[in-house]
């Protein structure tokens, strides 16, 4: 029985986004290398094997040790190397095989005097987002970082990787379509520049709004999205998915009511949900969002039913009149969450929908 | 040596912080009950002790249970009592003196019914907060709870409990002081009130800033303040706190450098910082504020650096040109949180300035 703020998950929800995923990179032949940021479980991962995933992408070392104990044995490690992790990465290097990503001639240069096993290097190119990579016009540093992976021994240049993570301000299929076209002409323009060099170079893209909306691949090698495993509220906003495809919901304790002011407190704070937030059609800043509980799990969304402000364990869920009887004191209420991701490094464990616990790192 | 982000911790700030604080609550004769949500640590709540604390404010059962296994045997459940963790109560409260919190009719009957030992409740009050607790001027309710209190053998009325959780949207002693005066007269009228027919009654304030900023707590019995122990940002906004009695300070691991946008891409984000921001003096959103690095941890603020973006891991530091030299690729970067309470939850554990390793909750 739940006793205190529990992430729900619905197991047939994350299988069909898992399998519906899976069949668009078939569809593409493209490499489907999910990014494993988001659910973080040796129990997750393995579905993803049963529609046969064979390689994956993490954020970080930790995640990449984690995954590899499961027998996870080609990972790529998507963030620029952390270079003070030099011995945590020769260690796992020795056991799998691991991708890292570059994107500076320094951090080349520390590898190849550091590096004790063979690992193979992508280049991030930046085609937008901003956040970090090489602007994709920039041939001169890429030739520069190329040029010195090429000099290492125990260095290869395994290709390009893009995260069009601009796509997050998008709102609509319109909006994620222009950034896609965008940043895959450039990427693949990228590719091809570099093909005749480089003929078994990988180009890997991958955001959930663009997999989760676009059809057309053509030019990338594999793809690496990895909320779509949950979704939520935030990528519902962006596009990239239904309500009904969110396959986590956070159930938590009713502590007291305030009918006069249509609020109820929830124990479920900050420390549960994350302070991520969206500003809602109507104008108003929300933290989750209330749905309907079923004996299943649960259903649509309360209409005008959502989490109004967290502190660090307390909720405040603002509730319309029409549903005010529903949530008494020493009952639960259901919220799907803005960011999963976040929520779900909060929560550290799920329960399915059918009563299994899945632990994670 | 650091090789991930890291939650550094000043002990002497931190203990200075403490001592101030135990300071102020003996020239007020008010009992110092802190409030260990901020640091959920067995070794810090140690540096309690030493000052005299006996008695401890939490906000979960789970902390609760945390800390009695550490030996305290005085706490305050200062949550509205969540009716799904009755069995963990009567377990923590058939070996410890335990303070509930309650609000309502319906949970003192259920708690009459389910309660198997003795537990103390305080009445929460709202003086204009606004988050949850009776409203001050609600008699017939707090009659109503009062009476059903003392039909209940095994309940009994310890006190009332405010906390003028609207300090928090103050800026500057000025406001803090309207807040607290207008919170203290309310409570202490209500405790005048009550006093006759229950002389024992305590009346139990506290939040940080209005406990950081004011000096006269007449007619208050104890205080409980949480986040002074550490400050951040976000008090230091509110003005509660100067900078330089912030006794935590992140630091996290530089993986890539954009000198021509101002920017250094570090191994640090949301899952370490939380989402958590101010808005600063010069309208600016901000994640974070970069410090000077020193042999004994750190030191003052670099003007104009920030933390300006955070996803999952990665953040996005604005550096001016006159620091950017000095944050190279495989190096650190140090950095006072926004809200210590999140951050120290995310992380899990601190590295004293000193070297020693402490772990929490």
């Amino acid at each position: 029985m739940i006793q205190k703020p529990t992430l729900l998950l619905n197991e047939a929800i994350c299988r069909s986004n898992i399998e519906e995923m899976a069949a668009k990179a078939r569809r593409n032949r493209v490499v489907f290398r999910p990014h494993f940021k988001t659910h973080q479980s040796h129990e997750i991962g393995r579905w993803f094997q049963e529609v046969g995933v064979t390689g994956i992408t993490v954020s970080s070392l930790e995640m990449a040790q984690y995954f590899a104990a499961d027998g996870w044995t080609d990972i790529t490690l998507a963030f620029p190397v952390n270079l003070l992790e030099i011995d945590g990465i020769n260690a796992l290097a020795a056991k799998i095989h691991l991708n890292l990503l570059v994107e500076s001639v320094t951090t080349i240069q520390f590898l190849s005097q550091q590096v004790s096993a063979a690992v193979s290097l992508f280049v991030k190119i930046d085609t937008g987002y901003g956040r970090t990579g090489i602007e994709v016009d920039n041939t001169a540093l890429i030739d520069a970082v190329l040029n010195e992976i090429a000099l290492q021994e125990h260095l290869s240049f395994a290709g390009f990787l893009t995260h069009a993570g601009h796509s997050y301000s998008a709102r609509g299929t319109a909006q994620i379509a222009a950034i896609h076209q965008d940043s895959m002409t450039k990427a693949v323009a990228l590719k091809t520049k570099y093909l005749a060099k480089y003929p078994d170079l990988i180009l890997s893209v991958g955001d959930t709004p663009c997999c989760s909306r676009m059809e057309d691949f053509s030019g990338a090698d594999e793809m690496r999205p990895g909320n779509f495993v949950f979704y939520d509220l935030m990528q519902h906003q962006i596009g990239s998915n239904r309500i009904e495809d969110i396959a986590v919901a956070m159930v938590c304790p009713i502590v007291a009511n305030h009918p006069h002011r249509n609020e109820v407190l929830i124990y479920g704070g900050g420390v549960h949900f994350s302070k991520d937030r969206i500003v809602d059609s109507t104008g108003r800043t929300i933290f989750g969002q209330v749905v309907d509980s079923t004996e299943e799990g649960w259903g649509a969304i309360l209409e005008g039913a959502y989490l109004k402000k967290l502190s660090q364990e307390h909720g405040t869920v603002h509730v319309p009149d029409a549903y005010l009887e529903r949530f008494k004191i020493g009952g639960t209420i259901k919220i799907l969450p803005i960011h999963s991701c976040m929520a779900a490094n909060l929560m550290k464990a799920y329960l399915t929908t059918t009563g299994t616990k899945i632990s994670r790192l």
